[in-house]
């Protein structure tokens, strides 16, 4: 990958990590090519597997690639900002969580307390199986959440969660000025002000 | 791992996911020894680098070692069905995730539309690279969450997320009657009721 830029510098490791997890970042510039159908459906089998309270498997993908006839569309309900970039992705995917609970036996539908945070397991799964195929995945904010759920029609019940673009890394040239700079994996804070024993340290 | 039910029959894949995804399941069987502290925060490690929104990073890990003197005290806080099998646990961990996403030059504080999600993905980090090293997690909900907060010195603007425990597969006889016969990997439901092309088809 002639555009992947030096990692080791931003992301050094304190332990010894697997690498899929350092080598998954965020870009913005993407090969402008489609990708065939079948990786993206591996990318989807991964988050298939992530684990669910209950194992309800709360989310669900709604996805549109390159070469279809629905991607201006999934273009146009992505926030302005992200406009200017995405539309370059081999794919964009919509992920929406059930908020309800579905009974099973004598259990009654109920509220889900976890349908968004397993949902973040499954698009993080996601996200580290593009890794693997070579892809990069880039994880976008939703506000237009009616516009999109008319669109795309998706039930009340379920919520709008995010977007994600995913495609073949691009030359960061290719960006508008103000985004070229910005491209490059983003480093973390020290795992020291993340985890620690016995009580909360923050 | 001699215990380690078979899987074929349970996990069929439809697409040419890593195998990682797969093997990574569930058990409530853990061997009752302690584990490396290293091998705990490379657990965490891998959960830094998880995506989120701005990079804000909202995930907070609070832990226990079996061997160390909290480790008692985070039994205590789970749910009284979990404290029955999650005492062979090498450590228990709490999540928790800020609400708040913290300004940055000119932009104040304000409130994270994001932290669960994001949360969500960095769990799933450490569940998968827990699987990597040899591991098993099970992830576990929380109610007693007025008492976590209080115990573990968690700031309100913190959310209680949920519990893990992280071990190495037990032998499944260890466990009580009705849980004997859980202790398998879940299934999942097919990919084509979680993924549609162009809009929700569910």
């Amino acid at each position: 990958m002639t555009h992947q830029p030096d990692q080791s510098s931003l992301r050094r490791t304190d332990h010894a990590v697997d690498s899929v997890f350092v080598s998954r970042w965020s870009p913005r510039s993407f090969v402008p090519q489609d990708m065939p159908e079948e990786d993206l459906l591996t990318i989807f089998e991964a988050a298939r597997w992530a684990p669910s309270a209950y194992n309800v498997q709360p989310w669900r993908f709604v996805y549109a690639r390159r070469s279809d006839a629905h991607f201006q569309k999934f273009i146009d309900l992505l926030m302005p900002f992200n406009r200017t970039w995405a539309h370059t992705a081999s794919a964009l995917v919509f992920i929406v969580s059930d908020t309800i609970m579905p009974g099973s036996g004598d259990r009654p539908d109920q509220p889900s307390a976890y349908h968004t945070l397993d949902t973040g397991s499954a698009w993080g799964s996601a996200a580290l199986q593009a890794t693997m195929l070579g892809y990069h995945t880039h994880g976008m904010a939703v506000t237009e959440t009616e516009m999109i759920r008319e669109v795309l029609n998706v039930p009340d019940r379920f919520k709008i969660e995010m977007a994600f673009a995913v495609g073949k890394l691009g030359d960061p040239n290719a960006l508008a000025d103000g985004l070229r700079d910005r491209e490059k994996p983003s480093p973390r804070r020290p795992l020291s002000e993340t985890a620690w024993n016995g009580s909360f340290k923050g």
